[in-house]
Order: structure tokens, then sequence, then C-alpha cells
């Protein structure tokens, strides 16, 4: 039983043509014109796959093959919008691939115990309602209270009037939060969206957690002066400490862990001219982990290191947490199945943390989740350039297919006894 | 002989009325109805003191009292156009307490053997016009080539137009430029801008010289990616060099000289994404000293580690020169000589370079030229909290008095031989 390698690969061009820019990129919102025309053109092929479509009140849309038994259902898919001038291959891996495996199923007449949906997850990228991940959170029961008339997009537009207009129902989104007895199992495969399987020289990447991001705002004054006429001795310049402490979050990330990853990427000076001496600096930090320990002490000591110096320096600093997600540790025993089904299939993988957020992270709360990285080019995500190989797709692909193939045929119920 | 403390201060409140904002600051743009309200204000003191008005065709507006011979005349001045919502003291303060040693000197019917003009600079702040020292350029003949036509303000305004309007003859600038006799001397009183005489406990400092800038902007490229999904030894950060060279700026200007001042001032990553490592960070670097060879030992110094560290790193950078001002040594006998008067008189002062760009820097080139700085409160400047008090004023003004007197009875003549 083989993935239809064209096949995937051709509907993975056809529908980077719907929304596509000048650019040779992809910008399909949530809920916009572009987003129902790339759906129905996904139906049109479930279709064809011989599935059963229905969708939930929040817009997500399923399909479903039937099992030879009753039972909770081994779920696949991912999400199609994107980002702005985005890139063909984000998510659409995902949903496509999930429907090459029941395709491929339905046409080599291979019947499975359990029934097999797939899953297109509405809003993942949260480019016109922020926040993102919205469809995976209506499943896990996680969306926030009156979110339909709190959310908004830049044009003030609430998610009740775009929900309305997409011929959904606002009042009943609470109706698609999932029991935990409806799947068996949630896979999602994805572009890695970095480097580390480029670097490994490895196709397939297995994920063993997802880390959660822990940012903070940086705010560091001290006293403006003219650059020429303040001596160096009596300086009080915060842009030195902000040097000083975008080291510091290199030192930490490398030195508190080897998941670890700390970032700034957005940095300020205020009032922000080349003659003069800061009278503020502000930046970002972002630090992420799989490991919550090693996380927390990257924070803490970079906060240590700010405050020492600005003490020693006479500065001011304001620190602010705007987020603090826990990581999502995958379940190690479908690591190892999933390792051992690569292997057994001859298939090259690498087992690695994802630094981005999934779909999969709220998944998880609903029922054991694997998911399955494919090497991108250069990591380049969220662009025209995006891309990944069909060979790489194919064996991706390859490890999804035997993945829910082993699932739904009971495999999980004889690693829990 | 004494300064009139209080006309002097009184003078200075009231010039502060002219173009005043709302926050308590002054703008008072060069070539605006709020400049020709403030020098028609000081024309009407410069007739009351006696003095003999006149005006060049850049716009400078002088007064003349004459001196007992024939002769080269000395110079003292400043300018009062303003920044954006500045302080009432930067530029005024020398322009009126010119004005003071010269009506006082009247009062006192003390006649000089030299002749002593007070000159009033335009367009020192290059607010409206860019680029300043407009008034003095003219005087030394330093000008550009076609500036009337080529010169423009925020709305397109050349500054061909803007001379017209106010009355000027943009043709003609050129023969504001003065022959190298013209002047004996030239003195320029201006608040310090910085907070060394306050730190000195010395309400009067002596300027020896003023730093020239050499300003940089330093641009380092590396390889954006998600700030989750690159693992650490995989980034080619162009934030973590930046964040060095930051510290390398300050570190080189302290080691590389007593006079030496480097500041980073203004700084931005692309594309800016607080989840984003950016492909590319900018900053600029200002570097000020009164020796030239210390300031190119810094600016090399820098050079070459950016260099370094960028090969280490495999990131791509690009260093542009945007200005590179020699400094202005001014004449030790000068410096020597007012210290000199100070010491007679019993006015503690402080011996400094300036970090800022002065008229005087023009003047240097057609005569001798000193300058007097008076202390200002935490070095604040271009800002309503601007401030000196009316004592340090009184003391300044009182040493740029008996400099005039001397230079105005051939001290310099005596020197030199």
């Amino acid at each position: 039983m083989e993935i239809n390698s064209d096949r995937l690969w051709s509907r993975i061009q056809a529908l980077g043509e719907i929304g596509r820019t000048k650019e040779g990129g992809v910008t399909r919102f949530a809920f916009s014109s572009e987003d129902r025309k790339a759906t129905d053109q996904v139906m049109e092929w479930m279709k064809e796959a011989g599935l059963q479509i229905y969708t939930d009140s929040i817009g997500n849309i399923f399909g479903r093959r039937n099992g030879l038994e009753e039972g909770a259902s081994v779920l696949i898919g991912s999400h199609i919008d994107s980002v702005v001038n985005g890139g063909k291959f984000d998510g659409v891996a995902g949903v496509l691939s999930a429907l090459e495996v029941i395709q491929v199923l339905e046409e080599n007449n291979e019947h499975t115990k359990l029934p097999i949906e797939m899953v297109i997850f509405v809003n993942e990228e949260g480019s016109r309602f922020p926040g993102g991940l919205m469809g995976s959170m209506a499943l896990a029961g996680r969306l926030p209270k009156d979110i339909v008339d709190t959310l908004k997009d830049s044009e003030g537009i609430t998610l009740r009037e775009a929900l309305n207009e997409f011929g959904l129902s606002p009042d009943k989104i609470k109706e698609a939060h999932c029991t935990k007895g409806k799947f068996e199992a949630f896979f999602e495969l994805h572009i890695e969206q970095g480097v580390v399987l480029e670097d490994q020289n490895v196709p397939v990447g297995i994920v063993n957690g997802i880390a959660g991001p822990y940012q903070l705002v940086v705010e560091i004054s001290g006293r403006s002066g003219h650059a020429g006429a303040i001596p160096m001795y009596l300086r009080r310049d915060p842009m030195v400490v902000a040097g000083m402490a975008i080291q510091e979050v290199e030192r930490s990330a490398i030195e508190e862990g080897e998941t670890i990853r700390g970032t700034v990427g957005k940095i300020e000076a205020f009032p922000g001219g080349h003659n003069i001496i800061p009278a503020k600096v502000e930046f970002t930090v972002d630090y992420r982990d799989i490991d919550p320990e090693n996380r927390l002490r990257a924070v803490n000591r970079l906060k240590n290191f700010i405050e020492r110096q600005c003490k020693k320096r006479k500065l001011q600093y304001k620190i602010i947490t705007t987020q603090d997600t826990p990581p999502t540790i995958l379940d190690q025993r479908i690591v190892n199945f999933m390792e051992e089904t690569a292997e057994e299939n001859n298939i090259s993988s690498f087992t690695m943390p994802s630094g981005a957020a999934h779909d999969a992270m709220n998944m998880h709360s609903l029922c054991p989740t694997g998911m399955i990285f494919v090497r991108s080019r250069e990591g380049l995500s969220h662009c025209p350039e995006e891309y990944s190989s069909k060979e790489d797709l194919t064996e991706a692909s390859s490890l999804l297919l035997h993945t829910v193939i082993r699932t739904a045929n009971g495999i999980l119920e004889k690693i829990k006894s």
C-alpha cells in the first residue's frame, strides 16, 4: 500500500492557487471567500474518496470512513487557513496527507477495526481573528467565554458576525466540545518550519513535545542626553544594559537546557535619535522549551541579570510577562510506537520537539496525540519561499498511513494493557 | 562694572514667551513668524543699548558699537531659533548675554579700542531647513553650492522661497562671506547641555575644543526563523551581535581616550516580531572626540569587532559612514587667556570640550574663537525642562564681559607678539 505521491503533490499545488498572491505566496484567512473556496475544493476531493462529510458549530470540517466495528475514531488532519502572504505547505500538507491516507485505504479496500476521520481545523493561524488554534480549542472545550462577542478583526467585525455570515451558529459553538472518549487518537502531519531535519539530513520528524512560549516585554529606563555632551562616566544609558541582556538571553538558553530557545525579536529606543542617549529601551524576549523547569530557570536568570545590571548602573526597569503557556509533553508510548512504525517501514526519522504551537496542543487534552514533521527547506515558513519536497511529503505521509492503520486496528489498546 | 543680572534674566524669560508651547517649551524655527517676532524684540533692545543694526544677505542680524579706533571688531553672540518644543536658554543665553555685555559697557561709558559687535546667527538648529549652523557657515563661506534650491523643508518649500518670503535675497547669500581680517575674535556663550559642570560643581566652562561627530549606520543580517523552531546551535541571529556591538561601542569609548564618547541611540529589528528571529538589525553609532586619532581608533576597533563577530557567526554586515566631521581644537592661547581672565575676576571655571556642535566651529575658520559654557541642570536640553540658574548665567556673562573688554583693548595682539 503506497501513498499516491503525484496526487498529493498536485493537490497541494492546486490549493496553492486559491488566494495566491503576486509574490507566489498564499493569503487565505479563516472565514474569507478564499477559505470557503479552498474548503469547497477539499470537500469535493473528500467525496471522491468516499468520505461522509459533516461540520461542527465552529466551522471545523470532518470526513468520516467507518470502521469494521463501532467505537472511537482515529482523527487525522490540520488546517488550510494561512497568514498574510504565507506558504502553500503550512497546514495544507497535514490536511491533504490525511485525505491521501484515507483515499489509499479506500482504493486498496483496506478496512480497519476503528473508524478513521479527517479534520480541517478552522482558524489555526489567527490571521484575521487573533489567537488562532480556534477549531481545536473548540473541540477541547477551551474557547474563552463570550469569545464570539469579544473577539474582533482589524475592521471591528466580531466573530459572531463572521460566523453568521459564514452560515454558522455563534450561539452553538460550545456544542463543538467533544467528550474524551470520542477519539481513539489524533495525529497531525505538519511542515517543520525549522532547520533541524535539514541539519540532520532526515526527511521526517517525530514530535515528542510542543514547547510552550514564555514571553516578556522588558523596559529599561535611564537618563537621556546629548550624545556629545555627556561623558561616558556620567551616563545612565539603558541601551548598554539592553545589549548585555540580549546576550544573556542567548547564554541562558544555551546553558540552562538542551531544548530551550531564547529570542529577542523586537527592540526600540526612545526617543530614538542617532545623536541622543536613549531615555528608554524596550525589547521583547521569547523563551520556549518542552521542559518547564529549564524555561523558568532561564527566565529567572535573565530577570536577575537585568536587576543586577540596572542596580549597578542606576537604571530603572520593568519586566512584563505577556505569555506563559505550559509546554505539551506528548505521550512517550505514542512516540515509541511511531518510532517503531517508522523503522519497520524503512522511513528515516528523527525525534524532536516542536518549537511552534499546533492544534495538537489542544487535542492532547482530549486523546493520545502524535505529530509528524516534514523537512522544510532552510526552515523558511510563513512566506512564499516555504517549501517541502514531494519525496519528503511522501515519506512523512507514509509514516502517517502506517501509524493510522496500526492505531485503527487497536495498537493503543494493546500498549495500554 | 557688573552684569545687570535681573535684566538679563527677565529678557530670557520674555523671549521664552515667543513661540511658547503648552508644555512650557519653545518652538521657534528659523524663517518663521515666531522667529521674526523674537528678532524684532531683540532688535528693539539692541536699539535701547545704542547699537547700529544691520543684517547680511542670509539673515544674520548684527549690532555694532564703534571702538576708539578703526579696525577688526570683536564679535559675540549665538542664535535664537529653537528645536520643536525646545528650551528657552539654548542660543538665547548667548545672544542676550552678548547684548548685556555691550549695554553694560555703554551704561558705564566704557570705551574700547576696537569695535564690538553682537550677532544673532540664523538657522543654527536646522529644525525647518536641515543641517543648521547656516548663519555661521555663510560668514565662513562654507554654504554648499546651490543650497537655496536644493534645501527644502518638510513641506517642500525651498530655502529660496523661504528667504524671499522673509524679505531676503537668495541670489546674494554669498555676499555674507566675510574676509579673514573682519573680526579680531569671536566668543560664544552657550548652555552646556551636559552634566560635567554640575558634576564638577562649577558654574562656568571654558571650552577647549568642539568634538566632531563620526556617525555610522550598521546593518547586520542573518537568517530569520521561528523563535520556537530554530535551536540555538543552528541560529544565525544578527540581534546577538548587535547586542555585543552596543557594548563594544561603550568599551571602545572608555578605553580609547578620555574625551571620547560613543552612543547607540537608535536600533530596529526586521521584521520585528516578538516570536521571529530577526533577519536584520540596524543601529546607529555616534562617536565624538576632540582628538581625531582616538576617535578613529575607536571607529576602527568597532569595525574590526563587528567583522570578527559576523565572520564567527556567519552573518553579513554593512557599515555606512554618515558623518565624519573633524573636531575643532580651539586656540590654546585663547583658552589660557580666558582661564586667566576668569581667575582674575574670581569666576570659578572648568576647562572642557564641547560634545555638541556650535556656530563657533565655523567662526574658528575666520578668527580666534572662544566659547563659554553655563552649567545646565541635569544636562537637560532641547526640552521644556532645560534650565540654567540666574546666578550661573550672571557668572558666565561676567566672564564674557571681561574677556571682551580685554580683547577689544588689544590683548590678542599682545599675546601674538
